[in-house]
């Protein structure tokens, strides 16, 4: 069989894990990385060098294959723009990209489809910020470039005017937030969909990184509906089909104020390889094959722990504690094989299952501080 | 951290999905294989060359490592008990694979540990068949290289001894068999155990190769506990760490004969993906890695279906009716990726998870009806 032929720009845990589970199906993958010794490397059938920021490296890699996803937004989309309009698939499209990777249009993008979402205004440089205090307590967040905690930061008085960016930024006002949730819904060519229960989240504070989710969320039927049908808004608006994670803030009055989207596997999907029939990496797999869509139910409640360096530690990694945490019932680690930790990188993360939200928090704390990411130096 | 080296021997969907269960943990991954085009090949960070059957190429490919395992018993023993005398660690260990991939060894080892097994005796050449009509109907199972369905022959009656093998090799009386049933437990290095419930094994036959199989198995209570305590004895004698498949006849009177061991991740476990917590293949690293077992309740009740190369079919495959069983609610396919397709030759299987029984079967055969391995040109 002519098997489809299948890119994946970036080689982190995100490719990594959808290597693992494209094993499944009868399709070649093809993978586009700098670092040869990234987590997904050796999983694809045929790897390629390249920067993914190239216009020229990621179109000779699209040029030859069938369809092009992504771990990470900030890609070369007119490299894209340029495959597509060649014929070749991308999940999701280039345009949706455009709107994602900046900031500024991703705001005005809600704006414009009336999706509920803080108020904001557009800045071009640092000196604009004092003249908008009416919206603190804010966020600053910059337009381009931004990545897991980096591009972000936190205006709550006058005081903190400095930490803003001196580059085109959103300054967002500050929701007084109840709860913050993720939902993932995947939309296939023929724009069905398939929607996963939303999953509760809760920040490192101090990393602004995601710390550990809960599935499902606790929210009622009538906010959990709105919720639904907010972040279906969200994706019907893009016209194009993919994997996509609308993450939302709840306030105490229930209502829901969309934060951001990755047109993407999401780290807050990461808990559905085993407690979901079907698991977000399968579910893009399905899609970009043309197969109907999986069953998104949860088997059992969950929460996801991610792996974090710890404070102090670079260079290379050991995992203290995993042991311990191999012991606990219905207790999956994933380690994404990389070999030097840093403080604040993300190494890996532990999923439970359990009937018992109590038992689910309990177990996250136990992990939490069982398993240290390390460098082997302290240890011996 | 110096993760361990671990080497598999053989590259075929065994070796797959246990390389794709594997980059959850950390762990160096090996493969000596002949064909580069193998389904485990891509997946492996080594890939070495070299038949698995031969003795430098297996001492070589071992002396790099710290623990080799296997996903077929057809392999060099020597090699490995050379390596096993300079420290590494083989799972099972090698003194298993001599008894396991002889058929006359086997049944003298289930006779010398007094573990219930179908009367038999040895023969050396074809001629000896015919003084032992007495045992008929019979199998006859050659002693060596012997695989899925290949030298074994039924002697129903005297007509049938010119099938017979000229060579060393089993003539084993035939169980009225009410149900064939299939059990694996884990062993570790600590002699901790952990036992999967059995599945309920349906053959092809005409292929004499499993066509699905159904867990758990329907067996009273009574059965259940003596297919337990005899598949633990069979483990127990071999005193080896090691995941091990122990296949067993049940007859009219609930009386249980073993028929045959595999120690190794196995056909009859492919279900455990989906269906329980803990995979065989995870479960076999966890063992490998020295970490807790995992649990190996079932999530749901489930049926495995083989999905086999048509018959008048060789040449590059064609999977017919995928898509349609990917309609089918927790269906889950796994395809090997072999390129070509040969009558009776394993090229996946689909595991369906359901609550009912009736379902799991209905799914079954809708399954087997629809899902047909073809070669290209008929198609087009």
């Amino acid at each position: 069989m002519k098997q489809l032929r299948v890119g994946i720009l970036g080689g982190g845990q995100l490719g990594r894990m959808l290597l693992q589970a494209a094993a499944n199906y009868p399709v070649e993958t093809f993978l586009l990385e700098n670092d040869q010794a990234c987590p997904a490397a050796h999983l694809c059938e045929h790897f390629a060098q390249g920067e993914i920021k190239d216009f020229n490296d990621v179109y000779r890699f699209g040029k030859q294959l069938d369809a092009i996803t992504i771990e990470i937004e900030n890609v070369n989309v007119e490299a894209l723009e340029k495959l597509e309009s060649e014929g070749k698939k991308i999940f999701p499209k280039p345009s949706v990209l455009r709107i994602i990777k900046n900031k500024i249009l991703q705001k005005e993008y809600y704006r414009q489809h009336q999706i509920p979402t803080a108020d904001f205004i557009v800045t071009h440089s640092a000196d604009e910020l004092s003249s908008h205090t009416g919206l603190l307590p804010a966020v600053h967040k910059i337009g381009e470039g931004g990545y897991d905690g980096r591009g972000v930061a936190l205006i709550h008085s006058e005081k903190d005017l400095a930490k803003g960016f001196n580059a085109p930024a959103v300054l967002e006002k500050m929701i007084p937030i109840e709860t913050e949730i993720s939902l993932m819904i995947v939309v296939n060519e023929k724009e069905e969909h398939a929607i996963y229960p939303p999953v509760e989240m809760h920040f490192d504070p101090s990393l602004n990184l995601l710390d550990h989710h809960l599935c499902p969320a606790l929210l009622d039927k009538k906010t959990l509906w709105k919720a639904e049908a907010i972040a279906l808004s969200v994706v019907r608006n893009f016209k194009s089909p993919g994997i996509f994670a609308i993450e939302m803030f709840v306030d105490k009055q229930g209502d829901i104020f969309v934060n951001e989207t990755a047109p993407r596997v999401h780290n807050s999907g990461h808990h559905t390889i085993e407690a979901h029939y079907s698991s977000q990496f399968d579910m893009l797999w399905r899609l970009m094959l043309g197969y109907p869509l999986g069953n998104t139910k949860p088997i059992l409640s969950s929460v996801m722990v991610n792996i974090i360096g710890a404070e102090g530690h670079s260079g290379p990694a050991f995992y203290e504690g995993l042991h311990e945490v191999l012991k606990i019932e219905n207790a999956f680690v994933h380690l994404y094989g990389k070999n030097e930790t840093r403080p604040g990188r993300k190494m890996g993360h532990v999923t439970v299952l359990s009937k018992d939200r109590q038992d689910l928090l309990y177990k996250a704390n136990k992990i939490k501080r069982t398993l240290v990411v390390k460098t082997e130096k302290e240890i011996e």
